[in-house]
């Protein structure tokens, strides 16, 4: 039995995910120096002895070409860009689900929440022109932070919200219940989760009915002056329909953490858009140090034919 | 028996704490119409009529004028202003004790502590180079947020950071337990807390014993690099120390909310600093909204000759 890295589709990306595969080797060496890790194209290895593919971004229609593959391991929380292959093989597939991955993403959700409705733009306006332009307190207990996709990463970006006092709604695509969270469920209650969210939050996995889902019909039926926050995959939103918006008053601002093309091109129009933060898909990265025990039990379940753990469902994608 | 609002120790004061004035009367308005508030020194009164006085930064010396006084209410959280009146009548104090002013606070504490350890500026300086500067996820869990003062305010505060995972300890004068925080108390612990703290947050009284704290030092004996929030009070921070920390590498930053002058002179020297965050007194105020309770209780109290709630110990100062 062998086991192959594979990170990048091409030369250029592989060159770009060299410290991401070298992060990982190192917690294999720290946590399981008995397993070799081949990576690549780089190590020698024979195609028909492997069994377990640990995948980020690989090339398309590579995998079909390892007969004896029992297993994939996704080395991300988000799994569409696996999917996506048309001639994936058929074994099963497991994704990282961590909680300090989990975590991270909420408080990078959490720090541009305040950061909004602190208004702490405006303070630092205000301490740019020398002013001293103090205000009664502001009261944002009216504001609701609507969060798109309630899994391991949607709830804890909604505990952490609502510990903070901030209102919190949530919707999925099947009904959650979440303590202190208003949820809303299917297509039938998007229009009433919507209709009271002034900060949208995606944090949905991508698939066939979320691609495409922010879009200028759904930015209108906002409340007034909203905000969104893209902490999903580029291919969530429409980037015309976005910068419409913002354009024509319908959104007051939007926070991207991923974008259609990564890197997000040097010239595209988001880099320097006044309404646009943009962060290099950071927001939350798988964490080698603490999901490094989720892949090597899963490299064990294959070993000893057992069921792998955080398994993806094919059809919802996630 | 009457009742008089004073706000203001000059008529430049009073002009800017007019509003400030009148959200109060529109509070009473609304919660208790039967109560006739006089505003000093607008209204007819009669001084030796006047039994209960409602404050922030009376006139020194007036209080004593009043020769039937009952009861001073502070109309603030903060009565070392009140305290600092050499000639204050000897009667019963109190102050306002809210905790939607606590959360206010926490918030904003929360907001500036995110922005830090988030790295908001650094990711907003690469996105105005365009610069997809993609990095290992930053870990601060070695990073501690240390909380001088553990009333309501820093516990509500202490409370907040802990929700969002981040590590805090918390020192103040007798010694507190608060759950998942380090509690360390009085001057023998506090170059240990200081020791392990990489953002101080000020939210100490003004007394005679935490005027000057915030000197170099005190500085000095922090982590390497570390970061200093005053939500207390001016008085607390010797302002040129802090300049010779952030300068010679002593400190990383300042966010600073309040100031030995208010409102911050137009050509103060911390207005343009680079490393300084100067925000105009705005962190915490008292909303008449939700602290009205409290003082129509206390006048109430006075008028029933019971005690007053939220009393203030005067050798304590708080």
């Amino acid at each position: 039995m062998q086991i192959l890295f594979i990170a990048g589709q091409n030369d250029e990306e592989r060159l770009r995910y060299k410290d991401f595969v070298s992060r990982w080797l190192t917690a294999f060496d720290n946590y399981a120096p008995e397993l070799k890790i081949h990576v690549y194209p780089d190590n020698n290895f024979a195609p028909d002895n492997i069994e377990v593919v640990l995948i980020w971004k690989h090339p398309y229609g590579l995998l079909n070409k390892f007969k004896n593959l029992k297993a994939i391991q996704v080395m991300a929380a988000g799994v569409d860009h696996a999917l996506a292959d048309k001639e994936l093989p058929n074994v099963p597939i497991a994704r990282i689900i961590d909680p300090d991955m989990a975590k991270d993403l909420a408080q990078y959700a959490a720090a541009y929440v305040l950061k909004i409705v602190k208004r702490i733009d405006h303070w630092q306006q205000k301490q740019e022109e020398h002013q001293w332009a103090k205000q009664p307190p502001f009261n944002f207990s009216h504001l609701t932070i609507g969060i798109m996709g309630l899994g391991a990463m949607g709830q804890a970006t909604a505990r952490i919200l609502s510990n903070l006092d901030i209102q919190v709604a949530g919707w999925s695509k099947s009904s959650k219940k979440i303590e202190r969270v208003d949820c809303y469920a299917g297509d039938k209650e998007l229009d009433l989760f919507l209709a009271r969210t002034d900060i949208l939050i995606c944090m949905l996995p991508l698939t066939d009915s979320t691609r495409n889902i922010l879009n200028l019909q759904l930015f209108r039926k906002l409340k007034p002056n909203a905000y969104i926050m893209n902490l999903g995959r580029g291919e969530h939103i429409i980037e015309e329909d976005l910068l419409f918006a913002l354009e024509n008053g319908i959104l007051s601002g939007a926070i991207l953490d991923v974008f259609r093309a990564e890197p997000l091109p040097t010239e595209h129009p988001f880099w320097s858009h006044p309404l646009i933060t943009v962060t290099p898909h950071i927001a939350s990265m798988s964490n080698p140090d603490t999901a490094i025990a989720q892949v090597v039990a899963n490299i064990h379940n294959v070993m000893n034919k057992q069921p792998l753990i955080n398994i993806v469902d094919r059809k919802l994608g996630y």
